[in-house]
């Protein structure tokens, strides 16, 4: 995603979810409806790919926080407003919906900073994708993810989960996940490597909040183009990500990051990040 | 594989393993050579081949479970049946001998029901991959799993294991266990993710029969679909994948199941899956 | 890499490095800059690249322990001598420092001996790379790796460690790990299989080099192709892999190697390995 921008308005009002900036470069954004779980409905998953591309334009976004209020994280689609609604769909519209749903996942892989998913109670269905799809997930020792797609009869590979589970906590615990639907409880998803931090109870929020501020105060450059790396390299064969390093590097090598670095190492202080 | 069948007869008696067909939908694959820790024969690999490429065509078998007889799950190729006989062949013969085990390993992967490996102790070799292939395996405390095809002088890439065990425990582990053939116990193997769950002593068998009848009873197509992209996802980028699940999803919105998940849930009721 | 020479001649005197050769087989390249705490130079570089590929040529060499004299493995790219250097060079120049760089993990990854790194101190920046690349990682627990590429202002994903990390602890880890540039301390990495080996204090050097003389008096020809199936198949899809394997092991079932074992087994002896 590039920051150039043409005629496209931007969004003024989100509607189904709730977006938060700080000065400091950290996004928040809550899936807010608490009485339902922060089910998803059509509108939170256009919202979500609209909103991350129209970020990915915006340098003054630097590290995105993805959390839900109330109880829990997210419960994953909406049962009435979601599964309801598609069993009245035609082909091409059930293709236009989980397009989308899979769009909102490429979002979040391809947007330029990081994303930090912070995890309390339950993360279901496409709320656990969510969660996948972001470069960080911090949980609370009450989380509990379920990719419970084959619960509602549909496949497991539902938004790109086929494709990443198994690149993060390999193909068994993949396959022992995706096919069952079974809960995993953060103890377990800490020793599979499903989460990035387990917090205290009810810090995950604020841990994630530290972690973006920290993230969002870094070298956005080189974070940006770290992310970009993982995501491509994961599709590429060693020689040619070897090839694609080099040339990321020697790009970096003139950035003022790097210039900064050295500077500040020679001078014995904490290097001053410009993010480019 | 499809369930298409034109005029080639059904195979009326598999004499290399012993099968046992439920009115559950539960097939049983035993490999049934206690004395010789069921290694296996050039007639074993070829009716693992072909059983399973039979089996995909019935929609009766909803799970299958593998194991083997007696004090071990399989020593792999047989020393003398096997090692001894390729010593004597021209290349042609053992490049169709290789090819076969490899096609055993796919049938494993690209069959549309899930496959249970119930491993008591020894899995050494072939018998090691076999496992490995399954998508789920269960194994006792006395589970040993050995991939030790350098001990007799050949690669440990043999029947796709150099592919499947780095996506499956990393590749580090992969390397350590491949390279060198050294035996990894139980915890061992629940500790890097080689197994899916372990069993109480003497329990691997029961589990994997317990696990078989869930998966049997559930959306058989939904778990077929979440097989089938779970192994092509692994040689698929990531924009594929997606595109890939959309298409999944899509056609799995206007199956019998998925109306009858949202039917039961709407009635409080336990959904009644038919696997269509 | 093949052992086939022309015309070019032999390096005779590695001035940025210390190779040691043995009798059994055993190679031990040692960086030796302590004061430095290893730093990497230009010229080491140069020399890895240049010495692996020389060594590929040489059926002599049967294992290669990497390691590093003093305090620690490798600090990593030294700071005034690379990155100050760096800062003053042009685009083309750049890249053709960072596709050395690569060059060398390609060589460690393609060459047909496995190589051991004996950790211990710090591994850092490229010496973090550097042991990633091995096919062994043995640690003290004094041990400590970080990608800390972005502590620099510079892309996580150097010297290909954005493909090969996610391959090695699954991609949650490796975002974490290559983002933040945080230390990951020898218990840590034993956990999400960073390492094949936890030492004793002070030991880790001892068990490569006793690793290294197992390998080298085992069968050379099975262990180089398992490490080249290895690297090959974390590219190929499943059907090409189970191919590869299958001609691989048609051609090893041709070897000296496999009758040897044949041969032993049937005497009751220990099998007597010639490397082909």
């Amino acid at each position: 995603m590039s920051p150039f921008e043409g005629s496209a308005p931007r969004t003024r009002d989100w509607r189904h979810l709730r977006l938060v900036r700080q000065d400091d470069g950290v996004a928040t954004v809550t899936l807010a409806r608490p009485d339902k779980l922060n089910a998803l409905t059509f509108g939170a998953y256009a919202d979500l790919r609209d909103l991350l591309a129209e970020l990915s334009r915006e340098r003054s976004v630097r590290a995105l926080v993805l959390a839900g209020e109330g109880r829990g994280f997210c419960s994953g689609g909406d049962v009435d407003e979601i599964i309801g609604a598609t069993l009245a769909m035609d082909a091409a519209r059930l293709l236009d919906f989980n397009r989308m749903t899979g769009q909102v996942v490429r979002a979040i892989r391809e947007c330029p900073f990081p994303v930090i998913a912070a995890v309390h109670g339950v993360a279901a269905g496409a709320g656990a994708v969510l969660a996948l799809a972001a470069d960080f997930r911090i949980a609370d020792p009450s989380a509990r993810f379920a990719f419970l797609f084959t619960r509602v009869g549909l496949s497991g590979g539902d938004m790109g989960a086929a494709y990443l589970l198994p690149r993060v906590v390999g193909l068994g615990h993949a396959t022992r996940l995706l096919m069952l639907g079974d809960p995993v409880r953060a103890p377990e998803a800490e020793r599979i490597g499903l989460i990035s931090e387990l917090a205290e109870e009810g810090r995950a929020g604020d841990r994630a909040a530290e972690l973006a501020r920290r993230l969002a105060a870094g070298p956005a450059l080189a974070y940006a183009q770290t992310k970009a790396l993982l995501t491509a390299e994961l599709d590429m064969p060693l020689a040619a990500a070897v090839e694609l390093d080099a040339a990321t590097q020697a790009l970096l090598m003139n950035s003022a990051d790097y210039a900064e670095f050295h500077a500040a190492f020679t001078a014995k202080r904490a290097p001053l990040w410009q993010g480019r």
